[in-house]
């Protein structure tokens, strides 16, 4: 895969066309006290993972609609009774879903509470998933794939329920005796970073504890460009889908605007530590840029100065990004804040 | 492509290993008494087709569950005043829904009353769709399509509800006055020539009126060595499931059972003309030879003697199959069937 | 396939560095001129379509040199005896050929004489074709597929032939008693709105009644763009024929350039919708504005103020373009056209 | 490329189900009856070929139906004047043509006159070509390329011509002061093979002086099971032919049966050294040694006692087969022939 | 990929034509006892791997002719001070290397002792390697890849020090004071599983120690027909070198049979727990087979009465075979083994 | 493949942003002193290459590190006793080796003395190699393939070791008695083409004896414009090594600016005649361009005025670039200078 998106330099200044829709607080205020309506009613049962210094329970809260959502939490077997750990919740990539008991337990090695959300009706791809979506809309008429699901209102969009999911998922992390409430990471790649872009901007000024989001080559950014340039994966869902409706682009669009990660990167006020990856013709990197530095730009209520944020972008890669390396990355970026 | 299924000689005399579920018919009985409890409600809308030869009506009526099923009935412009015609019942292929008003009406053309069944969830592809599939199962976690939907139980599995959907566009277009209610012809293909299929055998004794059966490259006929042999189109997002859940091959094989074809059309008793193409990649010939020498052979009650049925097989063609060629061999089947 | 051609806001002004050549219009006289002394002997025999609402004729016409051209000719079974209906003349995509007597009869539902041209030495590939090409030149030297068949002379190039075949076409529609010679509407797609673009240039103050003219998407327009940035279809054959071919860049073009729809769209004054597809990698955008653009803009004596044009440009298509929506953009255009 | 034909074993003894039609030999004497009516009129220009070890002639002679055919006759410059020469006759493989005037002179380097005849109406592809078709049949609707030109009709179909070049050709050799008539070797790679074989079964009984046949990877060799299972290449062509026209397999079928290499082979009688690629899939292996089997074993007047031969399989090549390694091969097997 | 090899019955007992070398044993002894003959020098460096329940050390120790292999080994950081743990030796997949120092931890969660081992040149691929194959053969003229270095000769042969390393990286893990020495697991996949099998019977009556085996998909099994019909992956890189050697057939051959996991696999006794994927295009479930089949039944003098042994088939899956659900069938194994 | 560089007229003046090392020179003086303390050891053993009009021998001679280096060396049979002849000295392209002893005589059958040089441990690809790399950084971890061969130091690099040996070809071929060593011309496709710039610019004031430079679509051009822009052949080795090591871009791109022709290309003083292919996406046309305007620029002692030099650029092709056309004009060029 040779370059195809912009140039480096034009990617540290790019900034994407999209402009908030004048509601989008309105929508997302009146989203949210709706589904905070619900009792969270987290649940942690202890599984046999077959592991003797991870302990991992399965975890089950209500996400939108009040709708069952899994997870797994991983803690370090030999943590100390009593104190509180820092927790990273970690969202998933597309199609996967929260995996086995024992499959992905890197943040917990760290010393980490770890959260792995399921992301509903996901979990067909990657990894295996356990989270229906179990809402009226996901019949409708949508191009095979989620993207599509719902897109004839910002009310039934599928990620409006996916994002109140993910926000959730942070209230039943802080939940668990042994997470301290105040010290929660948000962390994950693609679909996963565009979900800590996503939480990173919804919880600010709605719910304390975020300190950091570490979102690697994020999805879900900058839609319009998105499903002009990008070749693979699953923005192409949305332009084959208007391909096919041709009469839909606008009100389709109007409907993305309220989910659209550079929107909602905005409002975010906690460090961020993004990636991106030159050569990913999946979630393009001027996509990824836009939300970057659109981030914490917002004039958001908690948003005064602009957060701390920083980028790595990844020359010679694709989607793949940094990989284990930006995990050195991350995990150096958290020792430090976290002192 | 090249030859990969069996040799023309192996072809013709090849039966699946499908053997059928001792409840098979209690299954179908259940289903279809509780769908039909439903008021049918078929409702004829005229509508503005921009054609002068052919009126269209914008067709309505209760599916599986009560849901609303959509259509388009065409019927020729200058047609007798009190005249009933034999109909086209006409069922659509994979991915793709009713299309536009006046985007076929050739069975119309032909003389024949034409009713076009959307298929619910789909009209994505090929040609628009406008039928929802709301059953709460659509969100459960899927492969991407509609072929592992709700696969979890023959309760839940999609073409159980798309099954009695077309069973009940039969009763539908014998509801309207123009048409001849004795005489309706069943014609689709691929997943439209699987339902005709399915239709044939779950309205043998169920419900009068069929009088032929035109499937055309069938879908959803012997699923086992379908899912084994097949590297295009849908059949491979069963296997794509099953390579994710690898613990559930008897499980979805025992629900697929319920619904395929090679199982109902035993049932079947009217006249039929299947078509083949031995080059097929998405629906193989020896899974359409498959549901060919099983047609009609059922010891289902109203199934005495067998039905009478022809085949064609098309040498050097893929999916396509005869296309214009086999219109022109079925316009001559009905023109000798119907005197 | 993402965007590779100019963005919207450079392609609604784009034009061609096509200029013609200085005797441009003797050759097309010298052509049109040599061609028309041949008696066009129009035929229309009935035939069997199997359907009861259309009649179709077989007709044949004399072509280039005087060959024989076949074609359809459909016409709405309960027309008024006496009544001349306005005809849509049309032309067919590259490889295809007319068909099956009874397979596109779309216009003759909607209320036209529907007149389908065969063209020449294709019907291999999408549709039958039953017209040889018989010049000497078809045996000489060029690249598989038609675009380099006679291409070291204009005088032998392939599309001379076509060209004056779809001039006659519109004579031959006019020759039948039941179509209004007054009202020629061009109608194809691809090479078929290639064909329209070239017959709406050539009648142009050369043989009356042509009334509109709907080039969907085509093809034949602004050769030295096309072959440098197509990657599929048939513009690469000239590009692979060059490669080859290394010395003849100069000559190849200069033969082209007298076949060029941008040229020929310059003469053209008659009413014309246009579509084109922004991801069209066949006929790639850029090429159809060019022809867009210069249509009707020449100086040739009967287009004195230009002509009344539109375009559709469908965003996220390739080069399917419209399809069933472009044609009730053109039903309706047609509607409003002639009262 | 793995594996796809009949395994080592099977392909040694696999015999084509083709049969030849009763009246070949009489198809083929009134074929080069008529050719050889027409006055040879081989001529040998010297052109400037920029070597000084060879020297080049532009060859033409009378082809099928009179028709100029174009080649090079390349001879070593340090030559003894008056000693007569063998000549090696080389055909070029399919799309291709003689190449420019010193492009290939690798039989000349070795000591032999070498005669490069032109394929009419090829010289598209691999290398340039300067021979036309010109044929009247050359202008019928035919799939792109030419291997259904003409194929309504053995007299009309394309091979019937090339085969009668590819006779005349061996006599323009001949015909040359510089060779010795009584010497005569036939040697071509793929189409090139394939009318090695055609020439070595015409010529048996016709024509005095050819001494050995080196078919490499020979093409037009058993082409009802080459059509079936050919992947890639010209055999394809056919194929996708007869997936438009449906009802004309049988006739297509009867047609190519007489230019069949399996049918031609049997008459062969001179030594003949074969190669075939395991996973040659342009030329399957099963098809070549359908040919190799065949060669010599006719009942034809001069082969008695069937001719001497042998065959090289190149185990993990595709259709690239020996290249120099057989042409070292080849040099052998002649050099022990010719003492 | 639907199934191309051969029926799971058939696979059951699927037994390979290749038969071992009559000097195999001796070229073994040969090589391990000069191999052996270098002092190990296994050094473990602790570093930092940013994890807490986790220690990992960095390990180097004398591989094929004293050169130094790298590898980690991961212990859990809440072991109790002087037990010994027992020790899974890990092999990695072709092209990767032992990647980051907190990449792949896996067995050390679950409480044993877990040495990762570099393979000598690789690690340009799937994770970063740092160990060079620093050998005078390396230089050799070879396919892309290190499947034909060395090829000329079964002591250059790449694998044969490949096969030392994996053999002295037990050696190696048994050296270290955490580690049970009496209680080695081998275990990888693909790459990694072919040494497995092969330090599995090489090991046999050579080094005490080794408990259980565990290969996944594994490579290197049954060349002869590994090259004939695997269409991608490493093994056509074997198939692509004969493709330009044609004359090295049989050389090459005879050296892979000094290195075929079916030969090795022979002499092992351990209990052993395979996996294969019935459709694996990479390495083709029948040579996963043919290697299982042969597991344990040589005539080695320590396998008197056959090994443990049992095979899990994975169905419609690829070359990824059960991944994170063979871990846990493993550490089943494991688990009942260890009691 | 359509246009994907810059359009011609950028191409003309397109320079690199390349700049050379400061110690450029002083690396090369030294890598060549060194090189050249080794004796040259050149043998000529005649060969039975089965040509008459040839006489080849096979060469070997001290390359990088006195290693032995293989050759052909082809003259014309009939050469006159006593007249030394020009000489070509002709590089590979990448994967390529000498081939067979009679394979490729093209410049002797034009009266040259043709030298043919193995590119150590390449001969894997389209021709056979027999030169090994001994060198011990070829077992180093890099990716399949030579181009990251070494790549961690420039004294290591791959690239020095075949540049040395190409400079010694020359000195092997001035070597031989038949040879005017005051006439050699050197010649090259791909990387043959890289090794024509890089041995121009390295015997520029070193080594007397080059007239001529005929670098045809140039490799191992402008390497950080390559490896950014280039989508297939091997470039991409590089940018996939640097996808895995994505911390080393700096260092290994600080490496190849040691061995980018751009930077060597300014020292060469000798006649040179480029080709480029403006399709080429192997060796894109700006890269190759680059080389072109840099051609001659330098400053270095010998090259006062720059060098006469022209480039010929064939528009519709990719990497075959002009093929035998281009000899013919490199036959006309040398015809020229050579008088």
């Amino acid at each position: 895969m040779p370059l195809f998106d912009l140039p480096l330099s034009q990617l540290r200044s790019y900034t994407s066309e999209v402009t908030p829709p004048g509601d989008l607080k309105a929508f997302w205020d009146a989203t949210l006290d709706e589904a905070r309506a619900f009792p969270l009613d987290a649940t942690f049962e202890p599984v046999d993972n077959y592991l003797t210094v991870i302990d991992t329970f399965d975890v089950t809260f209500s996400g939108f609609g009040g709708a069952p959502v899994k997870g797994w939490l991983h803690l370090p077997a030999n943590r100390e009774a009593g104190v509180r750990l820092p927790v990273v919740v970690n969202y998933i990539g597309y199609s996967g879903g929260r995996g086995l008991a024992n499959q992905d337990t890197r943040w917990a090695q760290a010393g980490y509470a770890h959260l792995i959300m399921d992301t509903r009706g996901q979990g067909y791809g990657g990894t295996l998933g356990d989270t229906a979506d179990p809402h009226p809309s996901a019949g409708d008429v949508a191009h095979a794939g989620l993207m599509t699901r719902g897109i004839a209102s910002r009310e039934d969009y599928y990620y409006r329920r996916v994002y109140v999911d993910a926000f959730r998922a942070v209230e039943a992390a802080q939940a668990h005796p042994a997470v301290d409430p105040a010290k929660v990471v948000l962390a994950g790649v693609s679909q996963g970073g565009g979900l800590v872009v996503a939480t990173a901007g919804l919880t600010a000024g709605r719910l304390d504890g975020v300190i950091a989001a570490l979102p690697d080559v994020p999805f879900l950014q900058d839609f319009p460009r998105a499903i002009d340039i990008t070749p693979r994966g699953p923005y192409p869902e949305i332009a084959q889908f208007l391909a096919r409706h041709r009469d839909r682009y606008d009100a389709a669009l109007g409907v993305l605007n309220y989910f659209d990660g550079v929107n909602l990167a905005r409002w975010a006020t906690v460090p961020a530590l993004y990636s991106a990856a030159q050569m990913d013709d999946i979630c393009p990197p001027s996509t990824v840029c836009a939300s970057y530095n659109a981030y914490g730009t917002g004039t958001h209520a908690s948003s005064a100065t602009g957060a701390v944020k920083d980028i790595e972008v990844y020359r010679f890669n694709n989607h793949e990004g940094g990989q284990e390396h930006h995990w050195i990355r991350q995990l150096q970026f958290l020792r430090k804040l976290l002192g």
